[in-house]
Parts: C-alpha cells; structure tokens; sequence
C-alpha cells in the first residue's frame, strides 16, 4: 500500500521501518535531512514537501512532538489537508491535546478525509520490537480500514470511540502512572527508612494491594529489578520532561472538563520541582530521588 | 496444640475458627461474652482472665483494635507476658504501630519468651477462607516454629526480618494503596469527563502502565467490576476510617523516620475530608466520590 | 477627553459611570442592549460597533470577561486594532492571561497605538467607590498619559513594567490569596475542633506570624467579621469559580515559565473539588466549609 | 518574689536574665553547668535538683524544647510536682502538645497547684528585648496572678481558655505561617519567573489581598527586606526543624481531632522534602529554594 510518513524521530523510525518490512510502498518525510536519509538508505522514498506526500498516498501516517506540530503540519496553508485527495486515511500518532485531535479531525472529515487519533504506548522498545499498544479515536470504519496497518507496527489496537478518545485514554492513563510512581517511591523510600529490604518490600507489594506497573515492572528503588531505569542510573528511560508535557496534557484537559485531579496535580509539581533541580533528562522513576538526602544530584 | 486465642471480632472469630477445624486445642478469651459463646459453641474452652489463658497455653495469638489495646492486653499487670511460661510463642497479628510491635516483643524477648509480629492481609472474606497473607517481623525460629499454625489460617507467610518489620512491611502496602486507589479515581473520573466508557478505560489501564490492584481488582468506579464494593454502593468493604488508623500508623512512622511522603500525606487528608463529610464508614474506593458532584451522599 | 469604553459588566458599569462623573465625553459598547441603555440613561453616547467607537475616541477602554474576549475584541477583522487611529491609547482592565496581553500589546505597538495592560483589585465595591487599584503593564510614557483617568476610577496606580507585567503582578497577587484563604480555613477550624474561640483565635493570629488579609480583613469563619461574606453565608462576594478562574492564569503561566507552584496547585484543586460540589457561586471564603461536616451544602 | 527557672536554653536565658532584671529572687536549674553558671555569674541563685528548685519557691516557670521532657521534669519521681507545696503556681512557657499541657496541668490541680500553659511568640530578639507574646491556656485566677511576670518578660498576654488552649492558639498559628511562607515563595518566585521585579512585586502585595506577614515582615526573597532572613543567606532564623516540630504538634493535633489539614500537611511535607536535602538548620523561610534550580545548596 502507498503509505506516507510524517515525523522520524526516536519513535517514528522504528515504525516506519516495521511498515517497510511489512512490504508497503512507504514514502518519508521529515525537517531533519538526517532522518529521511536513515529511511530512504533502506528502501523508503521521500519527499521534498508536505505537499507533495500529502498528494502521492492513500495512508498517511504523523508522529510529531506535541500539539503545535501536528496543526502545523495538517492545517497550514501547505500542510497535509490542503494536499491530501479525498479518501486518504489520515492517522495521528503523536500524544497531543484530545481537544485539538478532535478539531483537527473535525477539519478533515469537512473535506471528506477520515482522521484517527491514535497515540502509542510501548516506547522506543516497543516500537523497534513492533509490539506497541495504539489507543485510537475516530469512525470505527476508519479503524477498521487502519487495523492492517497498525499490526504491521504493533501487536495490540483498541478502538476507544469518537475522535479524540484516542488521546484522552492515553492521557488518563499516564497520568496515573505518573502518580502511581510518586507513591511508590514513598512506599519504598519510607520501608527502607523503617529498616526493610527494599527486594523484599517490592516482593511483598507485588503480590499485595499496592501491586502496579511501577512496582512489579519499573520499581524506582534502584537494584530492585534489573532491567528497570533505576538499576541503570535513571538513564534510558521516560524523561521526567516527556512525563511533564503528558501530565501538562491531563491536567489542561481536567481543567476544561471541571474534574478535580488533586494528586495528580501535585504529582505534577513534584515533577516539576524534580526537573527544576536538574533532573529533566532522567527517567521519571528518579522522583524517587527527590525524596533522599541532598546529594542526590551528584 | 494447646493455643489461646485473644481478639474474637470480624478478624478474630474467623481466623479462630480455622484452627479448630486444624484440630487445635483452642481457649478464646474477648472481653465480649458474645463472641467468646460463639467460639464455645463450636467447640473453643473460654479462658475467664488473660492471665489464666496466658498461663495454659503453648501458642497465644492476639488479634486487636490497635496499638492500646495491644499494649494493654500484654503489659499489664494481668497481662499476657506476667502469666506466660517461658518458651510460649507469642504471635501478635493486629496491625499496629511498628515501635510499639518492637518494645513489647522487647519486653517479651527479657523474659524468654518469642514474639512475632504477624499482621494480614486479606481481609474478612481472606479469613473466613484460610488464604491470609501474613507479614512478620520477629526471630527466623520463631517464625518457622509459627509456619504451621500460619499455614492454618492462611496462604503465605512471608518472614520480613526484624521485631516491626511485619508491621512496617504492611503499613507500607497500605500507604501506597491509599494514594494508589485516589490516582485510580482521579483517571477514572478524568476519563469519564472526556466522554470515555469507564470499562473500555479500567480495560486499557488494566492492560498498560496504569494497571494496579485498585485498577483491576477493585475498580472504584460502580460498573466497571461487578464485585468490587463500587458496585454495591461502596459497602462490605475496608471502611474509610480503617484505612485513616492504617495511614495514621504509616504517617507517624514517616514522620519518626523524617522520611518526607508527600502524596500519601495528601491522600491521608483527602480519606479524613471524606469522613468528616460523612463518609467514615464506607468502603475506602468511595474517596471517588469525593470529586463528583454534590448529590454523591444521598 | 473622549473616552470609548467596552464592556458594561459588574465591574465596567461603575468605572464607566466615574468617567462620566469626571466629565469625560464618553462613549460606550456592550452587546447588551440593557447594560449600554443604563449608561446611555446617565448620559453616556452608544456606539453601534466596536469600530465605529475605536475610530472616533482619543482612549479606549476594556472590561472584560476573559482572553478570547479580549483577543476578538481587539484583534477580529471588525475589532478594534482595524479600526483607531494612530496615538489612540488602548487600556485593558480585563484579568487575563499575561501572554495574551503581552501578544495584543505587540499587535497594538506594530501599528503605532500604546496599548497598556491595566487590571484592577477591589471588587465590584472599589469600582463603585472609585477605590480601585490599577497594576499596569507597558510604557512609562502610556502610563503617565493614562495616569488621570485611572485617578477617575481608582486611589492607586502602579506601573509593573514591561506590557504584560500588570497581568503577572494580578495573578501572582491572587494566587497567594487564594492559598492564604485555604490555610486561615485550616488554622481557624483546627482552633475550633480543639475547643478555641474563633473570635479570640483570629483576633491573636492578627497580631502574630500568621496575620494576613485573609485572616483580618475577610475572615472565612461565620461571626469573626461582621462585613466579611462568611457572616453573610458566603453571599455577595468573590465567586469560587472566578478565583478558579484567576488561579487556572496563574498556574498556566507557571507551567509555561516551568516554575512549580505546588500549594497553589493544591489550593485550586481544592477550590474545583468544592466547585463541583456545587459551591462554584458562593465566596471564595466558603472554601472553609470543603473541611465541615457533610451538612455543608444545606 | 522567689521564682525558680527550669531551662536556660537559648529562650530561657534572655526571659530568666530580664526577671532578674526586674528584682526577683530567682534560683536556675538546668543540665548544663555552663548555663546555670551564665545566670550565677549575674545574679541567680542555683539549685543543685528539680526537688530543691520546685521546694523552695512560690512560682516556677519552666521553658524545655518538647513534651518529653515537659514530662520528666514535672511527673518524674524527683519532679516538680513532688517537690512542690500548695499554692506554688507553675507556668511552662515551652511549645508542647495540647493534650500532654492538659494532662500535666491535671495532675499539678489534682495536689492544689495551679498550672498554666504559657508559650510564647516572638523568638529570641523578642526574648531578648523583653517584647514577647505569651498565649495562656488555664484558670483565670492564675492567669492574674501570673500577669506581672509576664509583664517582667513580654509586652502581651493573651488569656486563650482552659489548659491546653495556649498551646492549640500557638500551634494553629505557627500552622498558618508555615503554609504562608510557602504561599509567598510560590508567589515570589513566580512573579520573578514572570519577568517581575522581586521588591516591586511585594511592595504591591503587601497593599493588596495577598498581604501577610511572611511577605510583609520575613519576606523570603533574598534582598526584599534587609533585615529579613533572606538577605543573609538564612542564618540567624527559625530553623526549618523547628517549624517541623510545631508543625508537628499541630498535624498530631488535627488527626486526634479528625480535622483535615490539607495545605498544612503539605506545607509539612515540604519542608521535611527541603529537611531531607540538606537545609534543616536554615531559616524557613529558605523553603523558597526548594522551588529553584539546583544550586541551591551550594
């Protein structure tokens, strides 16, 4: 199938590879002449314009940084809807705002183009892995034309409603990673202060109540599990700033919607306290940090 | 074996009765003539004082309110460790304050005889059953001398180590649960509000980073699993006012620890703002009625 | 002078009324009929359009709710940006978000008109009594050509630098305010609940480290204040939803600047919680009651 | 009169040194020899035990860091109250919980003495200048009697209630300045985030609704107030582990009263956060860094 690709950073490479792999006729493009020729090396073609991939597929496919990209790169004067033919399927993987998922789509089907959102969860493994989980909002029709698609780059798809519901389980749900890891982290900080094992305390919560992803999976006490930041020094991780623009994503949706978010609103800041002290660039598990004694940063 | 049994409530009585149905030699004592003519009936002796138990038993167990009491039942003057003979096993399975699990095993220890600290999880419905958790803290003789009259009443066992290391393991587990089920509230009703399906969101989250014991097991949003005490009204479950004694003990032991916990100390506020708006005896998952609308006490 | 004047509110009816006090030649708009035809009844002139009263005036004047109100407002094809003359001053009174104003600022000054950002603090009562204080953002020499009219409306006027400034001082000034309410809530009810005189207690906080406006000048405690709203059950005062609305400038400008705000956060989530629980109308003082028993709402 | 003195500490000199002062016949007691002899050196007699002290005057006034030790020197076996006779009236001026000043205030009325809870606000330089605040939990009688050695020491008293009041006034207000001061850093370090000159923006706060004294009086931003911890790098103040154990008694307070103290148990946990990193010893007011970058401790 023509497919056109919009965005190769550090997730859309590897997805753009795994649709090459899968046969498709994929076409590139990207600010950065460093990522397209990555692509094209491999077999992908390119593009020189917006334009010009908007006109030449009948998928096409963005994975940008945030909000201000994907209206960019769709609605401005040279942008994808004002290249697209009608009948091309236009899916947004990118985490941004539901509310501009919604507009943006809404902007698309007034011209006849169905538009998904359909943000990802798996990260960078994930993606390299082919093994990503796609949240996707929009006409089911258009989620059913997508799943191919989506299987060439991961292994589960859940249609989650109208458009924009994409965005809004994505954002639901990493808000409550965000606080289940501050909780967490004071759940093992405080056992160790008390004179626990900190293996043993996870071993215990694990099969417990207090049983989650952040414990049994990505448990910020450093040697709990080996393969977890934590155990690597916080690097190769989830920025705590990547978690910060997800939590800013949440926290403005709560706002218009009226729905208090206390802890998570306060997670938030302690985020954003973690990352004013210099923390920005590790994993967020490091919060754990936050909480330890001053030379936490050295 | 010959044991006695002190503590004959919700927790007590089922728990006792499983050491019957082992084929113990059991003497119960409570200060509710009541719960002890219950035990009788099934086959229990009925000690009239403390110190008459303390003294004819080779195992006691107690199972009580809180710290007083624990500090009552084995300190005083007609207490448990004035009446017992050396070498009794004392295993103490209320969840109380770790410093007051070390100084009474202490005061224990001073006079040749072992005490453990034992507290469970699992709940009502876990005792009737046999499948408790316990957590102890205590001696590694003591504990293997007490597995198999754990195995009696429960499933696991797990030795923590150190006199108040099953204490501290527990208030731990039920800290991180407390902020656990307010972040599951919080994207739950942020979902909602987005105009997404609570079972397709629990169903995600339960598949991605967000998933946890609150999310999967005990979804506080009503529907979304049918045995949750959410679906009946937030009732026959762990009452809000338990989890503020368990996170009072949790808090206290932070706060000796100068071992800052931020989150849990704003769920702990957020338990006691719901109680006092009149919420004190439903289930904990209730607190995610705290953030919906005005009518949510009716 | 000939003064243009746009937004009829609570707050811009009196402060138009003290322009014409003054004698100024003043002409107003409003989309509604009722708030232009009260001006006009004390002989104020009507403009039928916005561009009709910023061609024809040497100062215009806003009063409005909000920043897309303020950005239509001025920077619409029929606003008023296309329609004043060169040197025509632009004031805006509206509290809105400090970007917004530094943007239409720029706008403004791009083709040659000084535009100030001006809003006010002293209620619906200081714009009646022409006590309100002006924090004003832009060009000193604005500033001092703005300096009599604000003399017409208000006791006291400080330049706050740069445009954008006056909004920064406002929101910064207003989120102190609105956690400073919600702790005096706290220490006053803790005094009570530990058997204090609310009168005795606030009348010694007054005089100690804990002294603030939110304690001596509007007590949230029933009975401490007789003129405060709380001794009027939290009528006629400074609506919870629009503090809500205060603080959502405040803490987006904070996570714009990546500054964390941690109580502040805390304390508007506080403020949406009892929002949604049907209080969004009363004071913001009212805020005391989230912390009393659940007869709150009677 | 003959006064007796317990606890010469950094308080306790300067309230001992201005009742010599004032012509009594005043005899010390304390654990360090060194500051027994400071008093010896200027005037004081010695007692060589609490019993020889409490025997031999008709008042006693004690100033002791915390509750332990409130209740060692006045319920011990050689304590006060076994040495004192009928009629001797006793006034501890130090910050201890609510209940334990009840208790003791208890047993001194249960022998016939009268006991009052006296502490003070003011801090060292109001100790020093005689200028303290002393709020008075107790009978009113004792209070009269007490007043013209407070007068010898402070410049107000304040009559709060029964036993225990004093404490519960002092400790609700010491819980609000430490949520201020916390406020104001929020608010100081966003202005200035905002581009807003520091001593600008307070001098506007402090004529407005966010006037208090953590701004107008201890301002925390460096160079706002010359005389203000701040502006000597946070020497010389009240140290952020002091405020932790006020905060302390004041959290413990509010949870056996079951009231929530949402923004207070925040304002707690950070600056045990801010404790933890290193700054223990500093100024409170010093909180403002936790919220700046990373160079804080430097």
């Amino acid at each position: 199938m023509k497919i056109g690709f919009v965005g190769l950073g550090n997730m859309g490479n590897p997805m753009a590879l795994n649709l090459l792999k899968a046969g498709h006729n994929l076409t590139v493009y990207d600010l950065s002449a460093d990522a397209v020729a990555k692509l094209v090396a491999v077999g992908a073609a390119a593009s020189n314009t917006l334009a010009e991939l908007g006109a030449d597929n009948e998928i096409v496919i963005t994975m940008l940084p945030s909000s201000p990209q994907v209206k960019e790169v769709y609605l401005s004067a040279n942008g994808l809807l004002a290249s697209v033919k009608p009948n091309v399927l236009l899916i947004d993987c990118s985490t941004i705002d539901p509310k501009i998922a919604q507009d943006t789509a809404a902007a698309a089907k007034a011209q006849g183009n169905a538009m998904l959102d359909a943000p990802v969860s798996g990260g960078v493994m994930g993606a390299a892995a082919g093994t990503l989980t796609f949240m996707v909002g929009g006409d089911l029709a258009a989620f059913d034309r997508a799943k191919p698609i989506f299987a060439n780059m991961g292994k589960n798809m859940v249609h989650c409603g109208k458009s924009g519901n994409g965005q809004a389980v994505k954002i639901c749900n990493n808000m409550l990673l965000a606080s289940s890891m501050v909780a967490v982290s004071e759940a093992m900080n405080l056992g160790v202060a008390l004179g626990i094992d900190p293996i043993l305390l996870a071993s215990i919560i694990n099969t417990s109540s207090g049983r989650c992803w952040s414990s049994d999976t990505y448990n910020p006490y450093p040697g709990v599990l080996e393969n977890a930041p934590s155990s690597r020094n916080y690097t190769n991780g989830f920025a705590v700033d990547f978690m910060l623009k997800d939590m800013g994503l949440a926290l403005d949706a709560a706002a218009r919607a009226k729905q208090p978010v206390m802890m998570a609103d306060l997670a938030k800041q302690l985020y954003q306290t973690w990352s004013e002290q210099g923390a920005g660039m590790k994993d967020f598990s490091s919060i754990i940090q936050l909480y330890q004694a001053s030379k936490n940063l050295n």
